[in-house]
């Protein structure tokens, strides 16, 4: 199996990535309990939102009233490139392991595939902006009636979490990344229980990285 | 002198750009003024900041700890998406005039001369985002020294009103941009009085037009 290569920098750079009601964020905070009781110093971290002025984004993204189809990619752009520059870059300098709870396939799942926006031009603007790409991206997926029953078991659909054919296209744009990017991308199977999704996802992890977690 | 095709909308589109301290706020509120009392509708805005969560993003803008070099871009960038459709071109819909104090050549001036971005690139963005070209573009133009006066004299220099060689480059900036644009952009020498310099961009603004103002 494929073991990645970490020269460039210290520390570790894993994204989750998956359909809202995945389980991805259950499988970020388990997957740092693990690292964390191994000795290994972790950042769980989230977009969009985790830095000094990310929550102002963040209510804007979920409660605005937004027109223009570009404002939510703008938005997510600039949050991360703040995020990227106070949290997750300091962190891999420190050659701390960074779990990032959606990254840039979110903006193309849902702003690309979901909205309509040209994939090929936003990549653009993520190499433009020089976005570093993950060791390791793991996409949780589930069937649509897996997400739909967990977010309807949260209570009501936000902004971001839409009907189901806007889910499905985001899954489907989801299913597109993992092909074109086959060596960082690692589908996890996501239905059952937390721990059975959690040991697939460590079995995969353990074969990809260079020394024992 | 040429005259402004207004074919494509109903109201008319003017801007008002120029470096910090140049007078172009005052401008613009003497031309509202002015062109209420004749019984025109007039809306009077500005970037960034004026939609429903402007402020927000404002607030950020000003008094954020902004460290990668393309946040102040993507959040000026979905500010003009939400202003544009939230209010300047509903405006222009109804046939109103509408004043923008500062857009696209302030994110020109200020983001590409003033800090390096490219602006083949930004102007890229631009028409990516499908922004309105104004119907015309006063530049209020004054020396570096005047603008720093009057900076002074209001206080505390902001995170946008830095050092007198980022204010020398973005003015620069400027000067290319009307350069670039001579059919749109109109310099309008800032100097003397405010009368003075208001019958100076009036006299500019009555030539354009096709009608009496």
């Amino acid at each position: 199996m494929r073991q990645l290569s970490l020269a460039h920098r210290s520390g570790l750079f894993i994204s989750l990535e998956g359909i809202d009601g995945c389980g991805k964020s259950t499988q970020a905070m388990l997957l740092r309990d693990h690292l964390e009781e191994r000795g290994r110093s972790v950042v769980l971290t989230k977009e969009p939102g985790d830095w000094s002025h990310g929550g102002e984004i963040r209510r804007i993204l979920l409660g605005g009233d937004l027109r223009h189809e570009h404002t939510e990619l703008f938005l997510f752009m600039a949050d991360r490139c703040e995020h990227l520059l106070q949290v997750v870059i300091p962190a891999l300098d420190r050659g701390d392991i960074v779990i990032c709870d959606r990254y840039t396939d979110s903006t193309l799942a849902y702003q690309c595939f979901g909205r309509g926006l040209d994939p090929t031009f936003v990549e653009g603007l993520f190499n433009w902006s020089d976005f570093p790409v993950p060791d390791v991206t793991f996409w949780i997926d589930v069937p649509l009636s897996c997400s739909l029953g967990r977010i309807s078991s949260r209570g009501s659909l936000d902004r971001m979490e839409e009907d189901s054919d806007f889910l499905d296209r985001v899954r489907s744009g989801f299913q597109s990344l993992r092909e074109s990017y086959e060596d960082r991308i690692i589908r996890i199977d996501g239905e059952g229980e937390e721990n059975v999704v959690f040991s697939r996802l460590m079995e995969s992890l353990e074969g990809l990285i260079p020394w024992q977690l």
